[in-house]
C-alpha cells in the first residue's frame, strides 16, 4: 500500500474516451492498493483557445484576468473525470486549485507554489476516494485571485502535491513512453532512458527536451520526489514501466553522457565595435534583465585595435524582436554602430553527470562537429554539460553526429 | 448617480465581437456616472457542450461534479470581458462565484441562493472599478463545493447581487427587446409591453414564457428589485428602453390580461378506475412528489357506478417516463387497471392582475375556444392567470384566439 501521484495531460484527456482510459489507468493502481491523487491538465487545444481569445480580447490583458480564463480549462477535465471513476465504482471527487488550497505568489501567468495544504486530500482518502486535481493553478492568498503556473504547470502541479502529501512515487502520464536519450523523431535509434537523475533531468528540460516543465523537475530534486515519465497511451492493464527520476546514488551504470538535447528557440545577437571600456557590459545586460529576457550564451571577442570588441549573445527566440527595440533604443548611448541578429540557428546540447570526472568530453564534440563541416557560432559549458549554437540547417545532422560519438544509439533492431 | 446590475446572456457574449459590443453598454452607464456589476453567462453553446460531456462521461453524473464543470463556463467570459472592458480603458475586474462569495444551499444544480457579500464589489466600485461576475454559480459554504442556480440561473444571480448591493435597478439584456404580450414568433401582432407588474412575470415566467428565470422574478418581487428586460443588440449608443418588471402600483393603465403564454413541457397522464376511497390520491401523489415530479393541474371525475374515479394530472414532459414507471410500480397497491399518458399536449395561459376585479374572463376563454372547435382536457385557474390544457396541434390557434379575445393585438402597422 502506496500513496501515488499520477498526472496526465491535454492529449490524455482530449474527450471522453480517452478520460476513461485515464480512469482505467487510475483504477488500476487503486485496486493494487494505492491512495491515489490524479492531476489533470485541460482537453488538448482547450488552453490555446482560451489564451487566443483572451489576446482578441485585448492585446495587452491583466494577467489576472488572463489566469482566470485560461485555469477554467482544468475544472472540466477534473470534473469529467470524476464522474468517470463515480461511473465505474470507485468514489473520487474534484479539487479545484482554491479549494485544496494549492497557494502560490502573486507572478500571474508564471506563479510558483508556496504552498500546499494536502489535508482535505489525505481526509478524501480516508474515505476511500480518489483525489482529482485541476492542474496548472493555485491561488494567490493576499489578493483571492487565481493564478496559473505557466505552460506545463500541470507536471509542477503534481509532484508539488507528491511532496505534499508524502507520495511514494509520482506517475507523469504523457504521449511518449519515457525519457530517451534525445528526439526519437530526429534518431531513430535513440534509446529510452531507464533512470535519469534529476540533475541531468533539469539540464534536458532547460536545454529544450519538452518531456516535462523544468520547474517540475527542480520541485521534485528540492523535495527528493521519486518521478516517473510513462505513457497514457499504454494498455491500463498491462502498462510500460517509463523512466525514473531519481538521486543520481539510485543510478548503477552512468554513461559520461546521458542525452542530446536540442533547442530551435533561440536566436543570436552580434553587437559589432562596441567601445572596450569598463561597465559595458553592464550597460547592455541591465536593461534586458530590466525586461525579463533571458540571455544565454555571452561571446566577447576583442578587435584589432584593441579599442573595440565584438559582443555576440543568445537569447529566447520570442524575446528576440524586443530585445532588437532595446538596444536599437540605445545606440548612441552605448555607441552601437552595428547590430547583427540571426533566428535560424539553434542550441545543441549534451548532458550527462559524467562529465563531472571526465575531461575533455566537450572538447571530443567540437573535434566530431568540425569534421562534418558544422560551424559553430558559441559555445557554454558547466559542470555536467555543454552546449554549442550552430545554423539550424545543421540541427539533424549535430544531435546524430552527438548521438553516435558518446555511444547513446541502440543496437540495430 | 446610480448603482446597476447589468446582465448579458449567452447570445449576447457569444465571441469576442459580441462581448466588445456588451462592453460598449457596460461603458455608456459608467460614463452617465453609474457604478456598475454585470453578470454574465457562458458563451452560447458551452454550457450544451460541458453538460453533454458530463452525460458521456456516466449518465447517473455526481452533481456536485456537475456543477464544478458547467460552472466552468461562465468564468471565461467573465474575465474575458474584464480585459475588454480595460482595453477600452475602463478599470474592471473579474468575480467567480467563491470570490464574492455568491453563497447558496447545497441542492447541486438548482441551487438557491442564501446570502450575498456585497462587500468586495463596493470596495471595487470606490475605485473605480467595473465588477464583471460569473452568473449561475455560488459555493455551498458548508461543503466548499460550487454550485449552480440552474437553466437561466444568471437571471437570478443578476437580481440578487442587485437586492445585496441595493442597486437602483437590474437591467437584463437579452436576444428581445422586451417582454411581450404572447410569443411574436406565433401572433405578429404582439405588443412588447411597458410595463408587467412582479406577479404577472412571475406567472408568465412560470406558465413557458422564456424571456426571465421565474426564480428571478421571485427574487425581484421579494426584494423590490426593478428589473428591465432589454435588447443586447440594440445600438450601445442609443438603446431601446425595453419592459420594465415592477409594482402593480406604478402600472397605470391596467388591462385585465396582460399576456398569453404557452408551454410546450407538458405530458398528460390519466387513471381509469381509480377506488374512490379516502386517501387515495394522497397514494397516488406522494410518491411523485417524493421523486420531485411536479403535478400541475390535476381533475378527479367520478365514474358512472360511484365506487370508481378517474383522475388527470400533467407533469413536466422531461419527467413522463420516469412518472410512469413510479405509477407502473404501484399498479397492484393502487388498484391501477388503466395508465393512459399524453405528450402532444400544450398549456396555454392568460394573465392577468386584472383578473382579480373581473369575473368571467375564463369563462369567455373557454367559449372562444369551443367557437374554434378546440376540445379542452383540463383548466386550472388562480387569481390573476387560468390555464387550458389542449392538443398540441391546436396552440399557435389558441394563442391567437386568446390575443385578440383580450384585446391585446396591436393597432395594424
Amino acid at each position: 500500500m502506496a500513496r501515488l501521484v499520477m498526472k496526465f495531460g491535454g492529449t490524455s484527456v482530449a474527450n471522453i474516451e480517452r478520460i476513461r482510459n485515464v480512469a482505467l489507468h487510475v483504477k488500476r493502481e487503486v485496486e493494487a492498493g494505492n491512495d491515489v491523487a490524479v492531476v489533470v491538465s485541460a482537453m488538448s487545444g482547450k488552453t490555446n483557445e482560451l489564451v487566443a481569445w483572451c489576446r482578441e480580447a485585448a492585446p495587452l490583458y491583466d494577467p489576472r484576468e488572463y489566469d482566470a480564463v485560461v485555469a477554467s480549462g482544468e475544472l472540466v477535465t477534473a470534473g469529467l473525470l470524476a464522474i468517470t471513476l463515480q461511473g465505474m465504482g470507485q468514489p473520487a471527487r474534484s479539487w479545484q486549485g482554491w479549494q485544496i488550497p494549492i497557494l502560490t505568489d502573486g507572478a500571474h501567468s508564471s506563479a510558483r507554489i508556496t504552498g500546499i495544504d494536502g489535508a482535505g486530500l489525505l481526509a478524501g482518502f480516508g474515505r476511500g476516494e480518489v483525489a482529482v486535481i485541476a492542474g496548472f493553478q493555485g491561488l494567490h492568498e493576499e489578493s483571492g485571485r487565481v493564478t496559473t503556473l505557466g505552460r506545463g504547470g500541470s507536471d509542477t502541479s503534481a509532484v508539488a502535491v507528491a511532496a505534499a502529501i508524502g507520495a511514494d512515487r509520482c506517475d507523469i502520464y504523457t504521449d511518449v513512453d519515457g525519457v530517451y536519450t534525445t528526439d526519437p523523431r530526429i534518431v531513430s535509434r535513440a534509446r529510452r532512458l531507464d533512470r535519469v537523475s534529476f540533475e541531468e533531468m533539469l539540464e534536458m528540460a532547460s536545454l529544450g527536451a519538452k518531456v516535462l516543465q523544468v520547474r517540475s523537475v527542480e520541485v521534485a530534486m528540492v523535495h527528493g520526489v521519486r518521478t516517473y515519465v510513462r505513457s497514457s497511451f499504454d494498455d491500463p492493464a498491462n502498462p510500460g514501466s517509463g523512466t525514473l527520476i531519481c538521486d543520481e546514488e539510485e543510478i548503477l551504470e552512468q554513461q559520461v553522457v546521458t542525452g542530446i538535447a536540442y533547442s530551435r528557440d533561440e536566436a543570436q545577437i552580434t553587437l559589432r565595435r562596441v567601445a572596450d571600456k569598463p561597465g559595458v557590459a553592464a550597460d547592455i545586460f541591465v536593461p534586458l534583465a530590466e525586461a525579463n529576457i533571458n540571455v544565454d550564451m555571452i561571446i566577447q571577442v576583442v578587435s584589432g585595435d584593441n579599442a573595440y570588441t565584438d559582443i555576440t549573445f543568445t537569447v529566447p527566440g520570442a524575446d528576440y524582436e524586443r530585445a532588437r527595440k532595446i538596444l536599437d533604443g540605445r545606440r548612441d548611448s552605448l555607441g552601437l554602430t552595428e547590430i547583427e541578429g540571426a533566428t535560424d540557428v539553434v542550441k545543441v546540447s549534451a548532458i550527462g553527470v559524467g562529465m563531472r570526472s571526465h575531461a575533455g568530453v566537450a572538447a571530443r564534440a567540437f573535434r566530431a562537429l568540425a569534421d562534418k563541416g558544422i560551424n559553430i557560432r558559441a559555445i557554454t559549458t558547466s559542470e555536467i554539460k555543454f552546449s554549442v549554437l550552430i545554423d539550424a540547417a545543421y540541427t539533424e545532422l549535430a544531435v546524430r553526429t552527438l548521438h553516435t560519438l558518446y555511444g547513446l544509439d541502440k543496437a540495430e533492431g
